[in-house]
């Protein structure tokens, strides 16, 4: 069966984003410091329309998060659009007309809303009904391929919390955010077996693969 | 200037010992499982007075903690002899007649105490006045070799937190604690900067290791 992924960078102090986050500033003070590795590749500039870029040991790391991925399952709040219901002109992401995904993409959310259609392959579907239902849905659509599981932290623990998760990539960064939204919280009981996988150095962060036991 | 180091074993999710820590259990629920990595080494083991052991990935990295360190200061937690004064028959360490330190060792208490001489160069010496004075004591006793900090985490986020921290070696293990004592916490509104030195993949553990800015 294929595998569900969550990629994810972590400051050295544990937190997915910073402190105060909101809509205009999804990933909270001093958040922009966790994609320093990722911003420059070309693996990321190419994804999302821009030329150059660098090519480094972070690559395959990049490459990876998509690589073999037929669906992509997000929070709400990654999503953004604010809280409540999603009002007359809805919020369509983050990511322009041509988000990056080009598969279907599943937001977890209390607001039902028609499915979104993107440029590129990119479908927006809004799921009201838990993570195991977006997990079989992102399943389906997925097909042989395996499915990300995008963020944020809630969502993140959830999936481990509930035994879900197959594997890890946690690409731990030099920075210190002293507070916002920890990766590894309300866990509750759950304590994951994990085997460590593969590490790989790269200018400016370490990249941890981690295989989670069910 | 000398450096002042820290070599220190974290979970994934950033705790330096389980829940529930105790004189009995200084490392908390769970927390035998962070130095696995460890404890079968060769080079461990030798410092212990044990023959035999593992050489791999890690060995450098534990050779590095004693290596060129003329002084180590730890907390009374990680010393250990329980809260309050020293009573009569005072506590001697964890480490039996003979510590793997070989240089003097500067435990930060509340209680005065005698300095405490060992077989084979360890003398524990109490410092009542705070961080900066063991630290000058630990400079002056190391002469042009590196201060290491032992542990347990209060101490190291203290010298973290005060910017007197040069390096710090962090060794990242599968494991999840899910409580305890978690190593990047008190530090108010220090960021320290740092900057990524090098990345070591061993059998079960990703040492990463840190320049502190100052």
């Amino acid at each position: 069966m294929s595998k569900l992924r969550l990629n994810v960078t972590m400051s050295l102090d544990g937190f997915v984003a910073g402190p105060d986050q909101s809509d205009e500033n999804p990933l909270g003070i001093g958040g922009e410091l966790l994609h320093q590795w990722l911003l420059p590749l070309k693996a990321f500039r190419e994804t999302h329309g821009e030329e150059g870029g660098e090519v480094n040991a972070s690559t395959p790391i990049a490459e990876g998060i998509l690589a073999n991925t037929g669906a992509t399952i997000m929070g709400r709040n990654m999503f953004g659009g604010g809280p409540g219901p999603w009002g007359e002109k809805p919020w369509r992401g983050y990511w322009g007309d041509d988000p990056p995904y080009h598969h279907p993409v599943f937001v977890l959310t209390h607001h039902a809303r028609e499915p979104l259609e993107m440029q590129g392959g990119t479908t927006f579907q809004f799921v009201t009904d838990g993570i195991e239902s977006a997990l079989e849905q992102a399943r389906a659509a997925a097909g042989d391929e395996d499915v990300s599981v995008g963020g944020g932290a809630t969502v993140a623990q959830m999936y481990l919390a509930a035994g879900l998760l197959d594997e890890m990539v946690i690409s731990v960064v030099p920075v210190m955010l002293g507070g916002g939204a920890r990766l590894f919280d309300n866990l509750g009981d759950a304590r994951p077996k994990l085997e460590q996988v593969q590490t790989v150095e790269a200018p400016g962060v370490t990249h941890i693969r981690y295989a989670v036991a069910q």
